[in-house]
């Protein structure tokens, strides 16, 4: 049974899932970062020990998290050296096969959400995918995320690549609409507000509908008029212009290829 | 005081506006479409009558909703003729003044939202732009408009125009992404709705931070080898490799203007 956890990385995906862990009685013995302010800033909130030193990783823990970005996690994995080792990491892009040189016993611990550092998540609803090289580092693994959520799922390396994939449109690509959205509004002095019920009722809708059900707007009614007005609208912004264009066409045309 | 409105059209914002208005205990005492069977589905809903003629179209209402498509518009404008006929349309794109050679009260009743057919929206936080030629029109429709709503505005058309360039940007361009990342998860066979925490999440974070500090994932962080990799998964799919590369760059253009 995993009891004691080592964090290495106090970023917002280390943050809130220790943060996580911590409140359901897990005992965080650890955090390492690269600087140890923020070691220290993570290891504070969850009564850990804090450390820069990847030589001074304590060597009993039950589980270590790598919760890095994806280009650091190599060169931890480097650093560290601790026999029989559990290892896991949190990435939606990197298999679960980066371990296999370096221990025995390793998964993928991979929480599906868009993570900041000062907004506080619930975990009980977020899909934890989870993957392990070894049947019973799974079982294990699964019991761990039961204590967090209720949404667990055995998920492969190539399916949660797509997934990862999936989640960069539907939320960091979401988002940089919301971004110009509030742009362009700023521009007319309208407040961004106003959009606010639109975009939770966009949120929402997909939950009944599909999100090819659920289109609406100029681009799928081909509303040339309305097209043409918002591309006029749009020169003094010649990227947003170009993207308003291209979504129009892409919307257009996946929808007629369903018809 | 508006006490009888007639509404022309019975696309999805007709539908869902003259449901509302209706429950709130207005008279839609007539409802106009171009095929008498959308119009009768819509009337028996209201408990109106229906009519497929503009000619006609009863001329004791108080107040006549044309909440018909922009292309549309001008040719019920040409087609109606009643003297002295309070107008209003509920376009986000089209000028208060389209209705200046037809009448001499006029306005925009704009509720900013995504309206389908069959679902049900609650009115009560929908942010209505409301905009007319004349001060006692206006406070007319505020006072209708507050019947249905708590979140009323005076926009003008200028306003208005931009508000709904940034709101296909917010929901049908958001909703698009979804679109995409349910076609890319079918393809590996993972359940769309692994998606639905993270999309919530994503829409519920702006309430409190901006779009801007809310965004998260790899353009953001400009972490070349997730971008590449995820480029190289899209090879099948081009024009999404193409989306997802011009969004990335949009991305990381707007958060490396600001630091």
């Amino acid at each position: 049974m995993i009891e004691k956890i080592v964090i290495i990385g106090a970023g917002n995906l280390a943050t809130q899932l220790s943060l996580a862990l911590h409140e359901k009685g897990l005992g965080i013995i650890q955090v390492y970062s690269r600087t140890i302010e923020s070691a220290s800033e993570l290891a504070g909130k969850v009564n850990a020990e804090a450390s820069n030193s990847l030589q001074d990783i304590k060597t009993n823990a039950d589980l270590y998290i790598l919760a890095v970005s994806d280009k650091a996690l190599q060169s931890v994995l480097n650093g560290i050296s601790i026999p029989k080792a559990k290892l896991v990491h949190t990435a939606g892009s990197i298999s679960v096969d980066v371990f296999k040189d370096y221990t025995d016993t390793f998964g993928v611990f991979y929480p599906l959400q868009t993570f900041s550092k000062n907004r506080k998540v619930d975990f009980s609803n977020i899909p934890i995918c989870i993957e392990a090289n070894q049947e019973a580092f799974a079982a294990e693994l699964f019991e761990l995320g039961r204590k967090i959520s209720s949404n667990l799922h055995a998920i492969s390396s190539d399916q949660r690549k797509q997934l990862h994939l999936a989640a960069v449109f539907t939320c960091n690509f979401a988002n940089h609409m919301y971004s110009i959205g509030q742009e362009l509004l700023a521009e007319k002095n309208v407040d961004f507000n106003l959009l606010q019920p639109l975009i939770k009722e966009t949120a929402e809708k997909i939950t009944e509908l599909d999100p090819i059900a659920a289109q609406t707007g100029p681009a799928v009614r081909f509303d040339e008029d309305v097209i043409k007005a918002h591309e006029e609208s749009l020169n003094m912004h010649p990227d947003f212009q170009k993207l308003y264009r291209f979504v129009s066409q892409s919307i257009y045309k996946m929808h007629s290829s369903i018809k």
